[in-house]
């Protein structure tokens, strides 16, 4: 019976046999101490007998062993106690040493992105490395477990597309049985006609961009946390990303606070419901505060975003803040008008640690609207068989909607506090890289 | 404040404001009845008043609206209440009667599917079709929950390839930035890769794949529920696929039983640890009960899958059963040879309800063997950038291994008992279908 390493504590005096990978090997005043590695963690294992030393022999980082020990206990070892008096089986050798050292303290600068992502299938065993991603799956799992106490139901919706009728980004081109398809760049249209079925909906959607850049923020492939509600007005929506974003960070910290102390991650300073500054006041607070004058923009520059999180978090208590009433001369032919002043959007973006993790609008649910706003800002024909599915919904009637797309790689990276949206990806692509 | 139609019973002699969409309208007996859907479902509204009656002439199915009124007992009500004395506001007007009923019994014949997903877009909201869905996303909740209670990390691992190496099925091809790229067909290697890392992962798992015929089975973009556990022998992995079927059923009956029984589905017979019959058996079996015989044959026929369904109903109280022993022809480069009859492989197909919901093999682990598998089964140069970072999380250690591919769509439509795996999908792909 296996025990894991994170449990030997709880079995002291007694013969455990835990099995894992050979993680760290050193002598020490002629005792050999390895630590071995599984999915709980490390175990400590200190071995006297030569026979048993000389089965690990050559036996490099990655070996594959079973230990068979006596758990004492030991506060100086990792989870508090070490096995002694041991017999080791080695059941996978590995002869060659690997090409990238996992049993130190993570240290990726922007510098060695390259041999991280090179070398990332043995790189991933660093442990450190591994917390990243246990954060990103607390992260989704949280996530889902507020949509599901809010009422929202989860959706699978396609991402192969006859062609690319929502504008905006860049999309990939496939051969479809000779027919040309597009890669889906966001869910967007889905989520808004699935209103009209469940009200309140979610995904965790794998999004394509066929961005021509290899910056710190873009991918080619991510995953998108896409939400949509029914029902609900501006002030709604936002008081519910706060809601999601609180819930997240408490999960996130309640299983890995510790872990992410012992890296010099801090836990985020949130407010239950996040700040709000138009996008008028953000570009007059940091001219006043900065050399530079970016009131005639429609849109924020990064500088503008790493400004005002600081700003927010000093002056509002926040590290999340909501940028609102945004020009309409920025919006999609989606997005709804401001009743009041139909020169400004209904739309918000979040930001966190000084960049944009979601963006937050309200959709523009009137039917007759919405194909006027189709034609004016994106020349587009509601007969179009890429459109007509989509206005089909607001003509058999929704109600006011909206929702946000969070970037789950962008808000994981701010979160455990990295500096370049690749490093919280498994196997980031961009246009570069399509390996490993 | 809103009530959902869920709710209403709670607030007897109270008055309650519900919102939602026009799903029913009729007269009887001088009154007017109507049925409001909202997320919870749906309340029946009594209308008497001339004036409120008047604000619905015209309006159809679909129409958004917002009822205020006070809640009475009805048993005969859908949720056990209606509401009375009602002041009714049109929200969204609706005057276009929609294409397709969505207040009547689900209806959909295989005859008449392509009807079905042309109007899929307003027919998902009949409630029937919601009930198929809410399944699914219980479905995957239910395993999420299995998969984190048996130590499981879920990752996201990219489904843009440089090309596609793992050989089997067909790929679709795309254009990355003037180069040839591929849509992942499986999240396969990377699986493996990862047992390395978390030892234990799993991931829902959009899958690609460019299947050229349109049959009842297939589609070319589906979800594959992935795992792959390490540290296991074959039993356990078949215990554990075992104990996530019965979890998922009991969930999704739990919260949905009473729904499926008003829809003659009844909750699957299953034991707690599935018969398991090898193929050979499968053969024989059917040959003795039918007038074809298989045996010569090295995988399963669909009707076979069909008839050792029902035996297995009927002699072994199982609904789903495991076919074992495999022949080494039909083998994948990365499966395992069975140690002691090395002509057969160390997989099992999960079938279910009459098909193949799971492919559930052990992988080769040792490094040296599967690189002479890949040279001889797959003609494969271990060299290659496609199959290098693969073969290193051998190399640098990995220990006995196997793990599962379970469909999505193809379990919801056989645990709702669809005759057809686009029916358990939102909106499906297949040659013939990129659209809606």
């Amino acid at each position: 019976m296996r025990t894991l390493s994170s449990d030997v504590h709880k079995q002291i005096g007694k013969e455990v046999h835990v099995e894992g990978w050979l993680h760290k090997k050193r002598l020490m005043g002629g005792l050999t101490f390895i630590n071995v590695r599984d999915r709980g963690g490390l175990v400590q294992v200190v071995i006297k007998d030569k026979d048993e030393v000389e089965k690990l022999r050559g036996m490099q980082i990655g070996t594959v062993l079973a230990v068979d020990g006596t758990a004492k206990e030991e506060p100086r070892a990792p989870g508090g106690a070490e096995l002694h008096d041991v017999k080791v089986t080695v059941l996978v050798p590995v002869t060659d040493e690997p090409l990238i050292e996992i049993d130190k303290p993570l240290s990726h600068k922007p510098d060695n992105l390259d041999t991280l992502f090179d070398h990332r299938v043995i790189g991933l065993r660093n442990l450190q490395e591994q917390t990243i991603f246990k954060v990103q799956a607390k992260l989704l799992e949280a996530a889902r477990e507020y949509f599901a106490q809010n009422g929202f139901t989860e959706m699978n919706t396609p991402k192969l597309l006859a062609e690319a009728t929502e504008g905006g980004a860049e999309v990939f081109k496939l051969d479809y049985f000779g027919k040309e398809a597009t890669l889906a760049q966001s869910a967007q249209f889905y989520k808004q006609m699935m209103v009209g079925v469940f009200e309140r909906v979610f995904e965790t959607n794998p999004t394509y961009r066929a961005e021509p850049s290899a910056t710190s923020r873009h991918m080619t492939e991510y995953i998108t946390i896409d939400a949509e509600m029914g029902f609900i007005e501006f002030d709604d929506l936002l008081t519910f990303t706060s809601g999601l974003v609180n819930h997240v960070v408490n999960r996130v910290w309640e299983t890995y606070g510790d872990d992410l102390k012992k890296w010099n991650v801090d836990k985020p300073v949130l407010t239950d419901n996040f700040p709000r500054l138009t996008m008028k006041e953000v570009h007059e607070l940091y001219a006043k505060n900065n050399q530079e004058d970016y009131s005639a923009e429609d849109d924020l520059r990064p500088d503008e975003e790493r400004w005002i999180c600081d700003y927010a978090k000093k002056n509002l208590g926040s590290e999340a803040v909501f940028v609102t009433e945004w020009p309409v001369s920025s919006m999609k032919f989606y997005h709804r008008k401001n009743a009041e002043n139909p020169e400004l959007a209904d739309r918000s973006d979040l930001l966190f640690r000084g960049v944009e993790i979601a963006t937050v609008p309200m959709r523009e649910h009137r039917y007759e609207v919405l194909v006027q706003q189709l034609k004016d800002m994106a020349g587009g024909d509601p007969e179009h068989p890429g459109f007509k599915p989509y206005l089909s919904a607001f003509k058999y009637g929704l109600p006011p909607h909206g929702g946000f797309g969070m970037g789950l790689e962008r808000f994981t990276e701010k979160l455990v506090g990295l500096g370049n949206v690749k490093e919280a990806t498994l196997f980031p692509r961009d246009i570069n890289r399509l390996s490993p």
